[in-house]
């Protein structure tokens, strides 16, 4: 194990260092209960492999972790019947452990769970912005 | 066109009767800017075919999202050079368009994007449920 996946904690999780309620697991993936809940029955889904963000991720991981979170929220509904769930990533500074992890709960009404916004800059006009990421996108 | 999608933003969106900032588009799915940023580079993806929720996407509309999503934070990063980024989906009645996309945007310290958290119902021991889910997802 190098240096890196010595320090991180959902690196132990992966190689069982670090207990915790795993649901579901295969080559690529392992998902697990967030010690944290949001709501009962929030997950998290991490890829084993070291990576921080999203751009990271080999084509198969990406894959796996999106067909895991659509058998999650088919299983979430089931159980929970739910009023909707929300799926979130965080990345680059914003990702507290360092390692990448996809949240998938079930959501209801008065749950109090929101979103907030900031001031902020007011943003170019749309399309000058979106030539730009056209041209990255796509060029 | 049927009625639901006659009705939904998104379905017009998609066939051209609603303009917006398109950035990117394959046989699939649709990315364009978000009339209503959270930062500048705020993105939408989103299936060409009217579905609410991520368990009900096709394998390959699924793969098309999470494959746009990645290219999409790489050119963010690019453009960019964000603290990190957020990308979020909610579903069933917490998507208030009822057409489902994911939210891909570059953050920064201080963006005053966050979360707030409600008082919730004390879950069940994780043990329990995480055996619940696991019985679930694994069939």
């Amino acid at each position: 194990m190098d240096e890196v996946m010595e320090k991180c904690i959902f690196c132990q999780v992966v190689c069982g260092e670090i207990e915790v309620v795993r649901v579901y697991e295969d080559e690529l993936v392992v998902c697990f209960m967030d010690i944290e809940p949001i709501n009962e029955g929030h997950m998290l889904i991490v890829p084993k492999r070291h990576v921080l963000d999203g751009d990271e991720l080999t084509d198969d991981e990406a894959r796996a972790i999106m067909d895991v979170s659509r058998r999650l929220i088919r299983v979430l509904k089931e159980r929970y019947k739910p009023y909707g769930y929300s799926m979130m990533q965080n990345g680059g500074a914003f990702n507290d452990i360092g390692h990448y992890h996809m949240h998938v709960f079930p959501r209801y009404e008065g749950d109090g769970f929101g979103w907030t916004y900031g001031e902020i800059e007011e943003p170019r006009a749309a399309e000058i912005v979106g030539r730009e990421m056209r041209k990255l996108l796509n060029g």
